[in-house]
């Protein structure tokens, strides 16, 4: 296991899983499977005392490596770092959100290509997580499984026969899974069939996240759809059922999708122009607003209007242009104004085609 | 006195008086003064008969040249016309609205730069008209002035000695006189300021007409000002008066600009860079948008943010992308949408910096 800084490598290089051909791009973003673990006799991280919650970190840390995913491991100790750092590790997806706040014995440990990684004490004593671009359910959930068995050797995970993982939120008991998907559906936006999608799928015990506005008015064209319950249902059966979900959403889209090209190609052509327009011209912009945008250039790369532009590109500027990387770039704290003009920056650079 | 045809030249060329240096230019877009007046012994157009109408045209038609403005007059008749080069001509400024039907006597006699022009058999059977870009009402007036005196010599003016000239609408009746200034006042629309501006215009006599959303919303940044009445004041203090209105609101007006960047400067820049993107990217636009938006790139000008675009050519395209000058350049009738397509494109091309 080595022991590199994390911060000291991620700031200044690409970000590896999303630059890999994609399942499914056109619709969907990106794959996230996670399992909530516990370690028996030993309080949930939000219980322990700062003595626990550091004997726990030191159990975890010492039982690496363990996976062929994590020959590269890096481990981040994260009491010490600055509110800065924190941010931009969570913008990575690599800690919880709880974890922006300075708590003993927090630690993350990532596989080289940030494709894997392991939460310490976060809400729970271990969150083992990977990510991958488009639709992947399939091949992350053997990964990660088997990296689940080569640690349940090793660590007595907290586990009761009849409820099954124990975990420290009720809503996680059982299988401890969290499969998640995210999806990019401006089509169905557009021709304002989302609404009733969404109760649909929510009917179908998935939730759905998304950009919305005052009300429930969607805003932006990303949804994000996982698992509601992980009771009474085997892993590989929630992993399948959302997968079959997903594979008729990402028909529905593309359907939606080809009507508007027949019947208002006009009025998308003129959108997506607008939005760039926009994108590349503003003098500062949030970072909620540059996602709803980024989303509609990525729509018109699938409609051949920006030759010269990669989706893998936007992918990264979806990250790279949230708040923690923004300040972690420019190495300085930054107010939010300063955040927006040096975003518009940016997006001005990389936009010019 | 020529009898090139206006709808030869015209098309291919630009527009002279829109190249000319601007007076208060960042403030005042231009200057148009108009003098109504009815040949005596005729009825006036809008109740004669079509043998009437062609006599009052040949009349007047016989008296010209009659001064320096008109060496190379070109004289063009309406009624062989079709409905793009009337809809044409009325873009230009060179014949009424009403004139973009076809009626028997109609013609109109232009100057070789466009400047003035007199329209016969409109709503009455002459309207004298000079043009000029910037706030140049001191100069205009004179030059209409001279033209009505030596018309008056050869022309039989139907005038009443109570009264003064007498006129098809009695809102006209009097001097004939209608004096007009064309503002871009953004300073004064962001600041909330122009809704009682425009109210204290109105008290003072003047009408102001802009562009207004639903309700009285204000939602361009162009607004013409002109005096309402035209009884019971001579035509120098109506001209004066307005001068000075326009002085004060060019005042408030550079205060509010000014106020603006020393407040605002960052919403500022970004609300016209975004203008500019969607000028440049967007698909298709109506021509009220255009004439916004335009109006606003013209403010970025004024704030050095477009050191490649000159101010005369905005003020060329509001004329040539109007519908008719659309229609009239590809030589074709076009559907809305082809000539929000068309607007567009050629928004593209001259907006590439």
């Amino acid at each position: 296991m080595k022991s590199d800084n994390l911060l000291d490598i991620l700031p200044t290089r690409k970000i590896p899983w999303l630059s890999a051909d994609q399942a499914n791009g056109d619709v969907v973003f990106s794959t996230r499977v996670r399992l909530a673990r516990n370690i028996t006799g030993y309080p949930f991280p939000g219980r322990s005392s700062r003595d626990d919650r550091h004997r726990v970190c030191e159990v975890i840390k010492s039982v690496f490596p363990l996976s062929p995913q994590f020959d590269n491991a890096m481990v981040t100790d994260l009491h010490a770092l600055g509110k800065v750092d924190r941010r931009f590790l969570f913008e990575r997806h690599l800690i919880g959100s709880g974890q922006q706040n300075r708590e003993h014995g927090d630690a993350v440990i990532a596989s080289a290509d940030e494709r894997c990684s392991i939460i310490i004490n976060e809400e729970d004593h271990l969150r083992l997580q990977v990510l991958q671009s488009g639709l992947r359910l399939h091949e992350v959930w053997p990964q990660i499984d088997r990296l689940d068995d080569s640690l349940s050797e090793e660590l007595p995970y907290a586990f009761h026969k009849h409820y099954g993982y124990l975990t420290s939120c009720p809503s996680n008991v059982g299988t401890g899974l969290r499969a998640s998907v995210m999806l990019h559906l401006p089509g169905l936006v557009f021709n304002g069939h989302i609404d009733s999608l969404i109760r649909a799928v929510n009917n179908l015990g998935f939730a759905v996240r998304g950009t919305f506005g005052e009300g429930s008015e969607v805003t932006g064209n990303l949804f994000q759809i996982s698992n509601q319950s992980t009771l009474g249902e085997e892993e590989h059966q929630i992993i399948c059922r959302l997968h079959r979900l997903v594979r008729h959403i990402i028909t529905l889209e593309i359907d939606a999708r080809q009507l508007l090209l027949e019947r208002q190609a006009a009025e998308l052509y003129d959108h997506v122009g607008r939005v760039y327009g926009q994108l590349r011209y503003c003098f500062k912009i949030g970072f909620r607003e540059t996602m709803t945008w980024l989303s509609t250039i990525h729509l018109g790369i699938d409609l051949g209007m920006f030759p010269s532009l990669k989706k893998s590109e936007l992918s990264e500027l979806l990250v790279l242009l949230q708040s923690g990387h923004l300040q972690k770039g420019d190495n300085k704290r930054m107010t939010k104004e300063k955040q927006d003009m040096r975003r518009a920056e940016i997006l001005k650079e990389r936009l010019s085609t």
